[in-house]
């Protein structure tokens, strides 16, 4: 087992997955890490759509180049009726509250032994298209799922990180 | 040591601190799980504040009710200057990136034995006033950080949460 630490520094963003099934367990994991996620006033207005179909799996590549033929590929939307508003200047946090579902996807799944890349370029439009959301879904993310292949690694610049000293600042 | 899932469950929003100082140790663990979170195209466009000073603590009741008292309070912002925007529709990725950076440090305090609660009901006027943010410089989040009372805990409804069948579809 990890710390925390450990554990998001062994995530990276894998770009290569093997045809390898993954076990339904793995999945239901990962899908009970999204449901503990915290979202603002708890409102939950993540809608997780679970792509295995063949035939769903080919649209993904009608919306973005970064599918990488995942055996499984999540597409994080939020509904925008149910997300909280904020008072002060109705900040709408449903994007918020899908990126912290996200998060502790790509962190449940990489403890699970697996590979993920959080894929935020594509087409809106397009994937609305594909998938047939109503007005009210918004995607946030889609993120491809599996076993790493043999070969997959970090990009070149992956471990590159800010020094804490560019964004942090003691007050 | 945890796993994910029992540490995404072991973190719940605590709203009444101890008194006890956070070693830095711990602030430096978490700010290390700030840096490792991954942002669109790397390019982390976050900006963390670490209000420690009386001073400045006082500043964050001038801007929201939900500053607990908590001995260090984290006020996570981004630059829109350098955060990334899709091409398709110039969506601005920073307040996502941003959300990944505090998930991160909300369960590297956890991890840690702190209690921690994401704020985002505050005013952002008020937030770019009292902290003299430059324009380019969006709050996304305060994140007040300590030893839990004794007699802290989970709200009521905390550990509600809607059943996955009202928020998965398989397809």
């Amino acid at each position: 087992m990890m710390t925390f630490n450990e554990l998001a520094k062994a995530r990276y963003s894998c770009r290569k997955f093997s045809g390898k099934t993954v076990e339904k367990e793995k999945i239901d994991y990962i899908l009970r890490a999204a449901q503990l996620a915290p979202t603002a006033v708890n409102f939950q207005p993540q809608k997780i759509y679970v792509i295995t179909s063949a035939d769903a799996l080919t649209k993904i590549n009608d919306c973005t180049k970064y599918g990488f033929n995942a055996p499984i590929n999540f597409l994080v939307c939020y509904d925008k009726n149910t997300s909280w508003k904020r008072g002060y200047d109705g900040e709408d946090f449903g994007s918020i509250d899908a990126s912290i579902v996200i998060t502790h996807m790509m962190l449940a799944a990489t403890e699970q032994g697996l590979g993920s890349t959080w894929v935020g370029s594509f087409d809106p439009s397009k994937v609305r298209e594909a998938f047939d959301l109503p007005e009210n879904i918004i995607p946030v993310s889609f993120l491809p799922i599996g076993y790493p292949a043999d070969d997959a690694h970090p990009a070149h610049l992956h471990d590159k990180r800010r020094e804490l000293s560019e964004t942090v600042t003691f007050i």
